[in-house]
């Protein structure tokens, strides 16, 4: 942490820092300059955090100089993580297709996406039965009757489970059925929600706020590696701006920042931040390219029917392309379709 | 809500359009030009919404024409509403301050904080006892404990309670404390805690999300008001944008704009949206002269020893400069301070 | 300056940086912590600028901790800047009303419109004879035409005359009719024009770039100081943000934030953030007690009919409560309206 | 275009508006329903814009439908083109690699930067002899000296160049050493340089402003269509959001948008969009799997001793790499790399 002074600032205030610093069991390096006095504190962050030095006599600024995230931090930990979900690997080593339809509407369709899903090489069955939704108007999910469902289709078709849960109430019941708990970009900072899902013990897919910052991501995916997990793979789904062609902006320049300052596996979500499906398969691409460790698609047998987010999903007629896609890009980027490692019965 | 077709579409693609809303109860009128055909609907929104238009052969784009929600809504609710907090008044013919604490921390800071709101002209004190945190090493609040101590200091001071709940199961229990309930931005879209504070009888503040269009957030009202409960206060509190100055970045302008489209009350938040104590009377004075119908100031007895905020709580020195803003500039708008109605014994 | 090592760094990259910096006429102070080095720069940051600095081996970061403005700073200049316009005053003790039509269309209209803003309390006319547009198909300005137009109704009214220049070749002439010469939002980094027109000899009223950072927006206006123009006159006219109800949204805050980085006067144009004509007059409200230091309005005789901007344009309706905000919230603010100090004959 | 009227809009106010619009020689279809009545207008869209609908008695909104674009929009040539820059083509059938020195410093750097580029796989040069920078203190580059520079290192490799022009008054003597002429971020609304360089004679890149929406740039891409020259390629380069790990966010998405609403090819520039070398490569291999026609990049010999933009310049370490992308991404694109067509002799 380094703390910048106001040219006004006294030896007086100077100390006094100096001092509190000490009293926090850190230490503070000087830096007189002609127009300004730089103070450096080396010890421990957290610690320094709760002294409030921003509010100090002769303080201009405070600057923070390492990461306030530790566990999900690849400082501490190198090496990147393989996530495994239901012993599908999400991680460095392979491109790994999350696939199915935004919402469970019924068994057929459930199963018909599934059929779709797993003919384009997924590995892993998205679907929800309890969706957030910004009109309470829209259609809010099945609900259980829509866990029931899933959990039929994966007996089916063999594809583990993916599926959003809303409320830290409700955690047990999904986690009961799920394979991996989605929180979705509404509840990237719901915190309850962020603790209950840390201590179900199922791996976690956290989708970015769509206003959040890497920085701000990282630190809700702390809250849940807090409580003991660290099976969380992280998702991005574009971020709010400006541009309205797109529902969202795509960030994908995310994907590699991200893999340089954590090591939990990033996958883009190419169907909701476009919210267009002429750019699905654009966006997968670039998603592989860029380094992703995977994605998530949505599918629907009959989009026009779809209760949710149907302009955005692919149909039938996309599946071979996105077949060639799992197939032709992840060895340019010296990885594997996971899909080829945990071949479905 | 209008259809504007592609120039390819076809007879057949239209008149498709025209079976299916006819099908929903709806009437379309066709408007067909040189390139293009428009084609209104008239009828139940809310019915169209669920037909999935954007799918349909041949459409370019699906424009809604009219309010996505209903009961916050000005147009059936011509009147500006008055909301009471334990009597005071929050609405048009008042500017309420509410003041206090960012987060309770000992029974004295908060009784003083209390004090210090009073002596500025505040009629309602705020203090958060659950802290909804980026960071989960950062301070918490104190949970019940909290609760009881603004209880205790409410019994002291005469001063109702604002005070937030971050999670749909802690809001019985909130509620049996507070007399009003706060949503913050965080939880904006958490739609769990809307529904949850909707039924539960009190009072509630609604903060803007830092990433919500207008639009969204009077739809995050309506989950409230859905439950039967149209006691809400809306507060802007400032959105993210790319300036770095300011912690976000104040939307005056909101103000104006929701007052015309709803009937609920709006307040601002000039202390979360600056994040510096420096610019807490400019934008105070910014917000009584827009319009707003109050505002939500952080004070502190000792902002230098604050667990939450310090840097933007007013101290003792601003109090004056305060109370006189919230004396003069009032009557220019045609209002009245609320303390002036509601003297606190 | 700040220079952050990575936890990798040797002590010889740590030394190449004081030699470095030692080279360029510096001082580099060192502080050693347990994980991190930080090295503290003292000298001239201009030179630093130069070093390249964040390419050295073992740097993880560089943070800058001085303004990198110096004309238009407050650091050299403490006391607040006032610019005189053909002896109208803006700033600090003033609050200057601006107003007229967007764009310059007929003399007759012009003539209408100067009366307006004459009656509304306004001590310069604002008109555009060139007009940068979106859209190449959208009405251009009538150019030198619109000149001669404008400085027949200056002769008319005895109101100076506020007008835009777009382009660096334009810049004598237009300075040959105008009092004072606007640098619009589009322009806001267009340099070339920036370093005309501070050679131009006229006062300049530099609009803030809809996307500039306040530093940004700083740097560009010492382009002009640069020049040896220091009559310098800042609008706030709104930032781009995701919202879209409000054409842009208007950053009240920039105001007191600008006013303590800067010398200059800070003004605020409250028809071209909104774009709507209900919002003028509560921006207006909002700009005058967040503390600027004038108001830049759009008036038009027969909005319906203007060929720039009409939905935004106060008619003859709206001059009354202008003239009474700009009658009763000066005093408020301790400040007198400019027109109270230089009548028009 | 749509015309939404109030609910309290009364049937002459429909008239009114039908006769406006019979006299500019248009057609309007009212569709009248319980709540609201809506207009649609057909005919030509530009006569429309100035009839300032929007300020009608009885006008709550008016919605464009149709593109206000017409020379570089695809509805009126659907055919994606190809723009030749001395012999090197850019568009659909190819992938073409352009890079260089941000701004050229002597000939040496210059030359040594080519010969890297070349290594790469580049068919054009580029390099800044007009440097736009945010401060003024910063380096505004060599000027003609560059240009002359430029010409010789083309001599000497073969590379054509592409550089940029920032007034345009320097439009005539840029043109006359480059084969491209490029218009930069800052510039991308400065409509006096985008006519100039529409005259120029000479092929021009148009990057996005950083702010710009994406019908915004094809607004300015339509300037210099209308001084005849459609000899344009458009460059994304990242837009400005509230995420500060990157220097702005590359909006890939933007690629597929343009192509589906302009025949006009559209390249990627990784290097100014992340502003970091360790996002240079995973960016462009981003941008040509997202579908860009193309990707401009800066490289460096010494970016330690850069004076423009060195972190973000790769190196000699990082060519081979660029190579292998350049070779084996295209032909899953369906495409070929540009040099293999034009081989520099």
């Amino acid at each position: 942490m380094v703390i910048v002074m106001t040219p006004e600032a006294t030896r007086q205030d100077v100390d006094a820092i100096v001092d509190l610093v000490a009293t926090a069991g850190g230490d503070a390096f000087v830096s007189r300059g002609v127009n300004r006095t730089i103070i450096g504190l080396v010890g421990d962050i957290t610690q320094f955090g709760t002294l409030n030095l921003g509010s100090m006599q002769g303080v201009a600024d405070v600057m923070r100089i390492s990461t306030p995230y530790k566990l999900v931090s690849r400082e501490n930990h190198p090496e990147r993580s393989t996530v495994r979900v239901a012993g599908v690997p999400i991680g460095p080593d392979t491109v790994t297709l999350i696939a199915g339809p935004c919402a469970v509407e019924t068994p057929q369709q459930t199963l018909e996406a599934a059929r779709m899903a797993r003919a384009a090489g997924a590995s892993l069955l998205r679907g929800g039965a309890y969706k957030p939704r910004t009109s309470p108007y829209a259609f809010q999910g099945l609900g259980e009757a829509g866990l029931r469902i899933l959990a039929d289709v994966r007996e089916e078709t063999g594809l583990p489970i993916v599926t959003e849960v809303v409320n830290a109430h409700d955690v047990d019941l999904v986690a009961s059925y799920a394979d991996m708990l989605q929180v979705g970009t509404r509840n990237a900072q719901n915190f309850a929600l962020l603790q209950a899902v840390g201590a179900a013990g199922k791996p976690v897919m956290l989708k970015r706020g769509m206003n959040a910052t890497i920085e701000e991501w990282l630190m809700s995916a702390e809250y849940i590696a807090q409580r003991g997990n660290l099976d969380i793979v992280l998702c991005e789904r574009g971020i709010r701006t400006f541009e309205t062609a797109t529902r969202n902006t795509l960030d994908v320049s995310a994907v590699p920042v991200v893999q340089r300052l954590s090591h939990l596996p990033v996958i883009i979500d190419p169907s909701h931040s476009g919210g267009r499906r002429d750019l699905v398969l654009p966006l997968t691409r670039s998603a592989i390219a860029v380094g992703a460790d995977g994605v998530i698609i949505d599918v629907h047998p009959h989009p026009e029917q779809a209760l949710c987010d149907g302009p955005q999903a692919l149909v039938d007629g996309d599946l071979e392309e996105l077949a060639r896609v799992m197939r032709d890009f992840p060895p340019l980027m010296g990885r594997l379709p996971a899909a080829a490692l945990t071949p479905v019965a």
